[in-house]
């Protein structure tokens, strides 16, 4: 791996998604700025990173607070040129609409819109002074349709689908590539897998079949591709399912 | 006019959409509870509709405010059954990415989205417990589409619409009729005539074609057909545009 | 009833949703053109009509054919000012691709998309040479999604509907109104409690909840509130669905 | 190069986008079959091909035809496994909706709609009976919008999308990849380049900035990672238009 001087920043890098995203950028050769709520749950992402060669700074971030956002993603561009941005919080949760606290309902879109938003402005001042970068959100099924017992969580994510093409047709022109990737889909990842346990028991979980699920790392691959897409052929937004998924 | 024994709840009952909607039902003898920020401004539309026989209460309320939301619309459901609350604030407001500031990404969230949940959600836990009724969400073009400028206005009017949506596929098997209209054109006010003449001198607002703005009273009259449709063929979204614009 | 000096042309005016719009509009004094494939079958909707004091011509009509689309047009607005046009025409099958043969590809897109086209066109240039009118579509689940089996018809209904968008864009500064319904749930049709009674018995429809089935009258009362929109705030596109309809 | 056991197939192999496509899966090693109206036009592809140590078989090919469909794409997966069938033919016509005649809707349709689904069908078959394979279908503006003009051309593009989707859904379970890619946006070719020259004159060509125009390689590169996407994270849609396009 050749080290860049170029700094990737992962908002959101939990286990699954986010950090596959990360130790791709890190094997490329980006030293990647981590970023989650809790700085000790970044310890295995850093340590896998590094021993792989690779370099990566774990930082605890409450990507809802103005502050802290600006912080990280400028101490990322201080080290080296921050060239990508990934916002990927999610905050998954389902209330039928009269058990939908008020609480919950601005929770929800703290975490997944508004600090998107915070995310996505600043990514593009960094970027902006520079003329260059990519910025992109993670989307999910709920970014596109209001299901029962999704309001909070679909009103969250449509909203921040909708600051994506609003920084997409802005800064396009001006050479800061802005992209949603709609997941679509269930990732294989422990709480997932649970509940496949819950609902249908270990035999559910044994004989699920190959690719039933979505691989972070699979995910992982098409932010790096749509990275390195010439900016005469840039896509804004594309799905990602697994073969098996019905939609 | 027969006076009915059920209320009509216009949040937002501002100069135009609100105040048209506010009198149409006014005119079909519901009881209009109608709210807007500041009760001074509702004197004329309370007076106009009783001038003609209706029956009007105005009411300041600060759509932002559980408490003030919740209090308002039991009060009205205190007085005859609410049989329809409609939700129609806008904040429409384009800045550059850079200018959003997190304070008006959040105020108009505030105003557009998160208000409207609220006034979805307790509209919906007083009519359940009849069985029945009428929820309608004024949508606007960037509830479909996030244009250069909009991060802000965009991702709460999607938002908005995520909620309708979810609340829409919940409720109506419960019998409550949630809709959603996408008003994707200018409408004939104070601000849109001011705006045509900054831009175009007084000619330009003397030669406006007829028809060219659409007249609060002519969409008022599609809340009206919405409310009425029998519940075997309820919609739950449509635009609403004048025969010129283009779209 | 009162006559007025107008026609309606509803062309694919089959048992159910195409008989409704046309008996609404013959309620409303519109002389009805009723077109389908064989005018046998239009019998009993001319004496139904005729019966009520209305006035309706009934003509067998390939709406696949250029020739008759353009007189069947023709001789209604020879008769009174065409201010009207619906097309209903469906054509709902369902195959797995590999048994989608060619004929059955070519011959749903003939009947649900290519005669929709010509017949919009053909109303056009009438209505155009007066400067007003309506041409209506209708449209279905498949319009906007292509379901597994469904690649003809959602092919063809996907087709319509862009040239319903197409003539929309067009035609509505010319003071013609062009609007596309979505029709997304069964209608209370014979073929539709057929089905009902083939997947669950008798006691399923017997069990049937009220309302669950869309009425065709509640569709055409639809068609009729668009109709009279005025031009300062035209819908081009609205959904229809049963209240407890799973969507 | 290395060879391999596969062959690619490109319907509509013209001289931009289909003959990079072509260019692209020969040099990772895929024997091509490119289909064209008339085999002499793909003269310089195949020899540019061939002087690359690729290979390529060129065919005169009536997409339109099932029968010729059939045989080419029987003939390709003859000489080795069918891996990928990209389907590529536009016709993009613009006329006035009085102005569309019924050939030109219909040859439109045959062209970019009915061809694709004989494609798709028949590649389908292939592949099915190998358990696996790609089919990509080249979308643009159009295939998402019927704008002024555009009712054939935005009717056959909407119905090839309700194609890919229907096809998408039934496949995907059974390991085939069925992919639409949405150009939105004008490719850098000889016609477009001289739209501009007669819009601007020579200035507007000398001055058209870098990268304003899509080059068919660019393009031709998202094919290749679609074709390569693990099947636990398939991209179903995704658009592709210049940084500096406004949409």
């Amino acid at each position: 791996m050749q080290a860049r001087n170029a700094t990737a920043a992962v908002i959101g890098a939990g286990d699954f998604i986010g950090s596959a995203i990360a130790r791709k950028f890190a094997s490329e050769g980006y030293t990647v700025f981590a970023g989650r709520r809790s700085a000790d749950k970044l310890a295995a992402l850093k340590s896998d990173i590094e021993s792989g060669g690779g370099h990566c700074e774990a930082r605890g971030l409450d990507a809802r607070s103005e502050e802290q956002i600006t912080a990280f993603l400028k101490e990322a561009d201080d080290h080296a040129p921050l060239e990508v941005c990934v916002f990927n919080p999610g905050a998954n949760v389902n209330f039928p609409i009269l058990e939908t606290t008020e609480r919950v309902f601005r929770k929800v879109w703290e975490m997944a819109c508004y600090s998107g938003f915070l995310a996505g402005r600043e990514a593009a001042r960094l970027m902006l002074a520079r003329g260059q970068g990519a910025i992109f959100f993670t989307g999910a099924t709920a970014s596109m349709r209001g299901g029962i017992g999704y309001a909070a969580f679909a009103s969250a994510k449509a909203g921040l689908r909708a600051v994506a093409q609003s920084m997409a047709r802005e800064l396009g022109p001006k050479n800061i590539h802005v992209a949603h990737l709609v997941i679509d889909a269930g990732v294989d990842t422990a709480f997932v897998r649970e509940r496949i346990r819950q609902r249908g028991g270990e035999e559910a979980l044994a004989k699920l079949p190959p690719d039933q699920l979505m691989n972070p790392q699979s995910i992982a691959e098409t932010y790096w591709q749509l990275y390195n897409q010439p900016r005469d052929a840039w896509t804004f937004e594309l799905d990602l399912r697994p073969y098996r998924e019905v939609w």
